[in-house]
C-alpha cells in the first residue's frame, strides 16, 4: 500500500487559497517529499503527516516555486528533533543550489546526502519502493518521478505442503527469499505463481509534452501531470502543458487515472476546465490541496 | 499619516495559524516591508495591500524566518508587472546573501539596489519618512528600525497677513520652504510656531534586552518589540526577550504604546500571557496577524 498527499496544486507563486505544487508519498511508515516550494512545510503540518519522518526530498527542478521552501523545511525538521540523515535528490548542481539557499540556514542537527541525476533516466530505492527519475522538457533541466511497488505471484499453499515445507518458512518464501530446511533449499519460484500487477505512481511537473511521459509512466495506476494552462500559447511560452495535452499523454501512456496539478494562478477553478481533458482521457480529475489517496494492490 | 499592517507574528517557522513576523508600512501611497519570511508574500495578498507598490524591503537579519521568502516575493512582484527598482536594506553582506538566494530566481524585470548598514546606527529616507536602523543584540548582526514623520509648527495666519505675504505663498511656507515675494524673502520661522509632535514608529526583532531600544525608540508612539518567550531561560539561550523584558524596555523608552510580536510556536495564545507585560507597562497588546493600525498626528 502506498499513500499520497497532494500538498499543493499551484504554479508560480503561493496564493492564499492554493499552495505550491508538491506531494508527499508515504510508504512503510516513512515519507518522501516531491518538491518544496514556499509554504510546503505549512501544508505538511496541515496534512497531519509528520515532518520528522521525511527521509527523502526529490526536487524536480530549480525554479523557486519548487525549491524555495527547502531551507525552511530543513530547519523546521531539525527543530522538530530530526537527527537521522536526509537525502535530497534532483538535477545536476543540486548540492550547490541547496548550499546557496542554506546561507540562511547553515546549521542542521542531521546530515544531508545528495543524489544528483547525471543521466536522463536514473533509478533509486526508497525504503523498498522502486523509484525512477526521468528527464522532462522544460526551460531548465527538470525530472519527473515514478514510484513502483512490485507484487509477487500468489503463494501456492497446496504446493508448499506437497513439497513438505514447514509453515514457519512460508512467509520468507512469499517475500522472495530462498530458505533451507534440513539441508534442502526451496526457491520462491517453486511456490509462487506469476508476478501480479503491482502499484505504479508517477508525477511530472514542469514539462511541455514529451515522449518521456509515455515511456516512463506507462501503465501507471495514478499519473499526476502538470496542466498549468488552458490555452496552448501560454503553455508553450513557459514550457508547460494544457489540460488537453496532459490528457493526451495520459492516454498514450495507458494510465488508469489522471490527476492534474500545477495550475496557473489565473485559473481560479481548475475543475471548471476538466472538460478540456476528459474529452481526451475520461478518467481525469483536478487535484486539490491536501487531497489524499491510498493506492492499494488490485485484488485478483 | 502612517499606516501599518502586521503581516505575521510568528518566530522560527511558519505555522498554519500564524505567519512569520513581518510588517508593511504604508506612507504616501507607497509601501516599505520589514522582513520577508516564508509565506510573507501570501500575507501581503491577504492584507489587500498591493505587492507591486513595495519600493523598499528592510531586512533585520539573515535568519531564515526573516528572509527566506525574499526570492519568491521578488519574483512575484515581477510577475505582477513591477518594473521600477526595488531597494533592499539590511546588515553587511546583504547583497551576497540575496545573491545566493536568487540562484533560484535569477531573472527579474526590475533593478535591485542595496543598502548595507556599515555602522551601528544608520539613517535613510523613505519617500519623505525619516528612517533609522540601529544595531540590536542577537546571535547574528541584527537591526531594529524606527520611522519618524516630523510635524512643522502651527501656521500663524495673522502674522502672515501682517507681514503682507500673499495667500498663494502660504502653503510653501507651511512645507518649510523660503519664498520670495517682490524681491523680499520670507522664512518659515517667521510664520510657523514651534515644531509639534510628529509620529514615531519603531520595530525591533530579534533581540535580547539592549540599551539601543531605549536610545532609538525613545518616545515612540507605537513600539513593536519581539517577545519570543514567556520564560527567561529560553529567551537568553536564543538571543530573544520575554514579555516582561519587552515591557521593561518600552517603559524605559517612554513609548506611548507597546505591541508584542515574534511569538514562539510553543505559545499558542500570546494574549493569555499579557499580564506578564502589563504589570510592567500597562499599554501593551499582543499583535495579531493582519492587524492594521493608522498612526495619525495627535491634534493640538
Amino acid at each position: 500500500m502506498l499513500e499520497i498527499c497532494i500538498l499543493g496544486t499551484g504554479a508560480m507563486m503561493p496564493m492564499p487559497t492554493r499552495k505550491l505544487a508538491s506531494m508527499l508519498v508515504r510508504f512503510a511508515g516513512r515519507l518522501l517529499l516531491v518538491d518544496c516550494g514556499e509554504g510546503t512545510q505549512v501544508a505538511i503540518r496541515e496534512s497531519g503527516w509528520s515532518l520528522s519522518r521525511i527521509d527523502m526530498v526529490c526536487i524536480t527542478h530549480f525554479h523557486a516555486d519548487h525549491i524555495a521552501g527547502l531551507p525552511g523545511l530543513l530547519l523546521t525538521m531539525g527543530a522538530c528533533g530530526r537527527t537521522e540523515p536526509v537525502t535530497i535528490a534532483g538535477p545536476l548542481g543540486l548540492e550547490a543550489v541547496v548550499g546557496n539557499l542554506r546561507s540562511i540556514a547553515p546549521f542542521l542537527p542531521y546530515e544531508t546526502n545528495f543524489i544528483e541525476f547525471g543521466s536522463p533516466v536514473n533509478t533509486f530505492d526508497f525504503n523498498g519502493l522502486q523509484a525512477r527519475s526521468f528527464a522532462l522538457k522544460h526551460l531548465v533541466p527538470c525530472f519527473g518521478y515514478s514510484f513502483s511497488l512490485p507484487r509477487a505471484g500468489r503463494f501456492d499453499a497446496a504446493k508448499a505442503k506437497t513439497l513438505g515445507i514447514p509453515l514457519s518458512y512460508w512467509s520468507r518464501l512469499q517475500k522472495g527469499e530462498t530458505v533451507e530446511v534440513d539441508g534442502k533449499s526451496y526457491f520462491p519460484s517453486q511456490v509462487l505463481g506469476p508476478e501480479r500487477r503491482g502499484i505504479k505512481l508517477a508525477y511530472c511537473t514542469d514539462t511541455s509534452p514529451t515522449n518521456a511521459v509515455e515511456e516512463h509512466c506507462a501503465d501507471a495506476d495514478l499519473l499526476i501531470l502538470e496542466a498549468t494552462n488552458t490555452d496552448g500559447d501560454n503553455a508553450v511560452l513557459h514550457g508547460h502543458m494544457t489540460f488537453a495535452q496532459a490528457a493526451k499523454l495520459a492516454a498514450q501512456a495507458g494510465a488508469s487515472e489522471l490527476l492534474l496539478t500545477h495550475f496557473s494562478p489565473s485559473i481560479s477553478e481548475p475543475a471548471a476546465h476538466l472538460g478540456l481533458a476528459r474529452s481526451v482521457f475520461s478518467n481525469t480529475s483536478a487535484a486539490r490541496d491536501l487531497m489524499m489517496r491510498v493506492l492499494s494492490f488490485v485484488e485478483d
